[in-house]
């Protein structure tokens, strides 16, 4: 599930961009009646626009896409009977795991069922999204966040039976997906009413983001779940065709129940140096995120020698291939990284307090706690990916008088354990959940991974005080008053996107419960909210306020879940008009209560509220900030629609 | 998890209530030296304080308790070591299904380790909770929600590693709850970190809330299962003193892994009717709610027959046993049933609509669909208790074209199916959460139960419209609307408990999104709120207020996440004083909304709001009404206080 956001990445030098036309594609896949020999270069071919597609947007899945490529190669073009066609006897194929919808795409757009333009569009407003939606052709559901295909497939598959439609649902499931609990929820429903038009396929790839499956949490013997659960069972050769057809034909005469074709593959196959060889507890460096140049270029070149040499012993020509410019990118001029600040800190604290537990579920990288793990193991539980047990677990280690210290991404953690982090609650222990990757940036890795309703989601849990800070600083201030001062439990939510920072805390700032604190000074309007996303693009709206004549002050209220009455009164009843801003739903984000807090507090404010009303665009930052009206230029606008109200009113 | 709530039924004629004492528990178990005798006695006259306990609180679950009463008892009296003493090297004991509570408090009674006085006192305020909660003693860990045991279990033992302890966690599982991914999730990891000292034992009584396990969804080979997961596993008879012994003696001998015991029982074992027998997809009659006076009866004669035989047969005289009267309790007189009616508008639709699929999670008579059941079988699918299956699998079913209707309790389809529901909203499609139990009250089956945080965990999921209707009318309304009306998703928000309602909808009134209606007309303060539970309770406030000169509005505003502020002008800004009322957290509730539209809309009104600010208590309906401030009586006094500070204000 990590996602490593490099779209800011200056890449030195620029450099051209290689991709297979569909021209060329068509050439090769004419160069041979072998079906076999076919599938190989289709799929290198693939593999070629796969990389450019994540070097256009600066991040994707490289591993889980190769892993996976063979298999939808030989599935869309040999075994899939009009897949995702809608006809009555059509097949229908998703990815579970959905982190391998380049792959997907790359393919859809070989095969002419994509708009070839849409290579160049991944991960930007209007093209392919980061993670499958079904506003994409040919995409049967949205997935990305794991565990949910098998059901799914069974509610196509009665849904379509219920229609009077026959056809198959395949789908796919990554390995390291096995360790969501929904899956095995899901096993025996489907197992029970032998539905055996539902295909399983396990991308057995033995990685997932942070390091090896085996490593992470072992599987066992994935052969006997499934079998224990009721399912037919194959085991073959992901990246050997003949296999995957052999394994289709067993199941052809398997009717009375659900099939799982356990593929071994390997991650990032078909590039020398991406393939996973075992690097156990060690991270897997092609997970997510665009490679370097220098190693974007080497695999181009392995990929186009392979395949021309492919198509030479055929006797054809080499191909030519398209180019496209790199782009380059401004990166941050000295960025805050708040993340890797509260880990820095946790850890610091750690050392001096024993009771400090960390636990993980396969995010280490992406949730600072990397040195934490290097430096304190024996306090260190990794879960895998299993939220809902790591949630729990930390419940029980808290019942047992330690300190849990829980990290996720606040999308995951704040929703597929929402019951059990109300439960934790109800047992009055101390726990601390880190959030990473919330709000609307990135934007590429599309609504799966963009958390805008966690706020909402936890904001009710009793006791739980949940707070984002808005820099590097306010980021030790909260991991070190979740510890050292609040008595029950936190919920820390932090944007992972690094960002250059107009701003800087008082020298004397501390963190007072639902108190905030005045950043830029103003006048006419006071823009509230939180989090470094909001604070710089309130105080670039301020910049472009100023010389319209209109005094617009930045305040942050770190307080995502509580509003000191006292404090509003003081700080905020001078301004005739607040805006709030959430980098989150409106519905029952921030500003919603800063809006009721203004009209129990009894001030007179005129109260304008700004965040997201729908679900969030995937695309460039840029791109989905402006979409969503959360970038400078929309919260200046807001602001100065909100002030020419407000004093036409007074007027 | 069903939950009948009988506390409101007058038990014809009234009737003398029969429990044991301490002394004649101390003088039964002292009849004899022979363990396994010894436990059956035990075990029986904690049967008939179990009974008594219910019978007392109006429900409570029989048949789970009664099936895990002989392994419970033999577990504390001679397996466990110091059990919950929370002394080095103590073994720690809870259960993960959490319904057998009413066992294991009439054990801990009788073994002296909770006060007496308790017996008297299950699910009352400050008393025995309907599920288990830390703030009992010997209650290790907050259960009755379902999945979480072994994931709590794994936390407790690492956490006392950590702190350098001793000692087993041995947990009880019912078998239905196995239908929870969870609980799949969770068995890896303790095997693969070989946690020999952690034993759960799966009371397999073969039985779930609505029918047998085998009808509702089938376990399965659940040896095999465990086994794969890598778990040692033992079977035995969970009546058989003897059996349970030499599964835990064996146990001792494995301490390379973690073990289960899967203990063949007798759900409602001890009380020959009550004993499940194959009902197959037949409802059993004892899994929740007290048992009718005649019934609770012979079952006394059975249980104190059984006794005093055995205490014949080692000679000793037969036990005097104590009673108490069994409570009148004054039922509703002419009380509306929302989700009946619900139920049966939903039916009368689907009749025309083909398109309607309705999906159940084990709780079919809590969700007014058994008629829908028997009458459109092909258009119902039970899912077992796997909340996140049902809501993929819905999702899965509205991408081919249907119209889902999910159920379950509101605090299971809100919490544990979260990111579910926000997945599917990001696929557009349309889908219908019918959510029950919803609110504070029953107030007996204590905080697992009790939804009052659904509001905040659903309000935000983007295009899903949130409605609790009023009275039996509007639940039919809103069912209609949510089908024929609503392009978009819908959750449904129903109280349970049956009601007398002191007012009525206006002939013509029809749902339109946004806007409420005034069910009482008033000059100084509107009450604002939704749902039965508030609305005759604002009411009620309404008619406290009048003498003392305080003219109370009532409005009814079904609309838990829309507010249409042009509706707010028009129907409140006349009110100098607005008080909303949440069945919910007052933190993300309605009342939050409707104060931020109050403020946006410029709405001069003074604005108080009433709700939950704590976990919910465990008593009866009137007790956490009042314990919260949600009767009619708080509301009274917290509008009388508003009013007159608005009218100081003004003076």
């Amino acid at each position: 599930m990590g996602e490593k956001d490099h779209s800011d990445r200056r890449l030195a030098g620029g450099g051209a961009l290689t991709y297979a036309t569909l021209e060329a594609i068509e050439h090769a896949r004419g160069a041979t009646s072998d079906p076999f020999e076919r599938a190989a270069l289709l799929a290198d071919l693939c593999r070629l626009n796969t990389l450019y597609m994540i070097m256009l947007a600066g991040s994707g899945h490289i591993g889980s896409s190769f892993s996976a490529m063979d298999l939808i190669t030989w599935l869309w073009t040999e075994e899939l009977v009009n897949a995702n066609s809608g006809e009555p006897g059509a097949d229908t194929y998703f990815s579970s795991k959905g982190h391998d919808a380049p792959a997907l795409y790359s393919l859809l757009i070989a095969l002419g069922k994509l708009e070839f333009d849409l290579l160049h569009r991944l991960r930007r407003l209007g093209g392919l999204p980061g993670h499958p939606d079904v506003g994409t052709p040919f995409i049967a559901a949205n997935t990305g966040s794991l565990g949910m295909g098998i059901s799914k497939a069974y509610g196509m598959l009665r849904g379509r039976r219920q229609a009077g439609k026959a056809g198959r649902v395949v789908l796919m499931i990554g390995d390291g997906e096995l360790q969501e609990g929904q899956i095995w929820e899901s096993l025996q429903p489907v197992a029970n009413e032998r539905l055996g038009d539902i295909v399983a396929i396990v991308d057995h790839n033995k990685y997932q983001s942070d390091a090896t499956v085996a490593a992470v949490s072992d599987l066992g013997r994935i052969d006997d779940k499934f079998r224990a659960f009721g399912w037919e069972v194959r085991r073959a050769d992901g990246h050997d065709f003949r296999a995957i057809r052999d394994g289709f034909a067993h199941f052809a005469s398997v009717t009375d129940r659900p099939k799982v074709l356990i593929a071994d593959t390997i991650k990032g196959k078909g590039v020398s140096f991406m393939e996973g060889l075992s690097c156990g507890d060690q991270t897997y460096q092609f997970h997510a995120g665009a490679p370097a140049l220098e190693h974007y270029l080497a695999a181009v070149g392995e990929l186009t020698d392979r395949i021309n040499r492919r198509l030479a012993t055929r006797g054809r020509t080499a191909l030519t291939f398209a180019s496209a410019p790199q782009p380059v990118r401004t990166p941050p001029s000295a960025p805050e990284r708040l993340v890797v600040a509260y880990g820095d800190e946790l850890l610091k604290i750690a050392k001096t307090r024993p009771e400090i537990i960390v636990f993980d579920a396969d995010l280490l990288s992406d949730c600072g706690i990397e040195a934490f793990k290097e430096q304190l193991p024996e306090r260190f539980i990794e879960c895998g990916i299993a939220e809902q047990h790591m949630v729990s677990a930390a419940g029980g280690m808290a019942l047992a008088g330690l300190l849990p210290i829980v990290h996720s991404f606040a999308s995951f953690l704040s929703t597929r354990a929402n019951e059990q982090i109300y439960n934790n609650a109800t047992e009055r222990t101390k726990i601390i959940y880190a959030a990473t990757l919330a709000g609307l940036v990135p934007g590429g890795p599309g609504h799966s991974h963009q958390s805008v309703r966690d706020i909402s989601a936890v904001g009710s849990v009793p006791g739980l005080v949940a707070i984002e800070p808005c820099s590097e600083r306010e980021a030790r201030l909260a991991i070190r008053w979740a510890i050292e001062e609040n008595a029950s439990s936190t919920y820390l939510r932090f944007v992972s996107v690094p960002m250059d920072l107009p701003y800087a805390l008082p020298p004397s700032y501390a963190l007072r419960v639902g108190r905030g604190v005045l950043l830029r000074e103003g006048r006419d309007i006071a823009l509230v909210g939180y989090g470094p996303l909001l604070m710089a693009n309130a105080w670039h709206a301020a910049d472009e306020l100023a010389p319209q004549g209109i005094s617009a002050a930045v305040v942050n209220l770190p307080w995502l879940n509580r509003v000191d009455e006292a404090w509003l009164r003081e700080a905020l009843a001078r301004f005739p008009t607040i805006v709030t801003l959430d980098n989150h739903y409106v519905a029952l984000g921030q500003g919603v209560m800063i809006a009721a807090a203004v009209a129990r507090a009894g001030v007179g404010a005129d109260v304008r509220s700004i965040g997201l009303i729908d679900t969030p665009a995937c695309g460039s930052n840029a791109e989905v900030l402006a979409h969503h009206g959360v970038d400078a230029a929309s919260i200046a606008a807001a602001a100065r629609s909100a002030w020419r109200r407000a004093t036409r009113a007074s007027a």
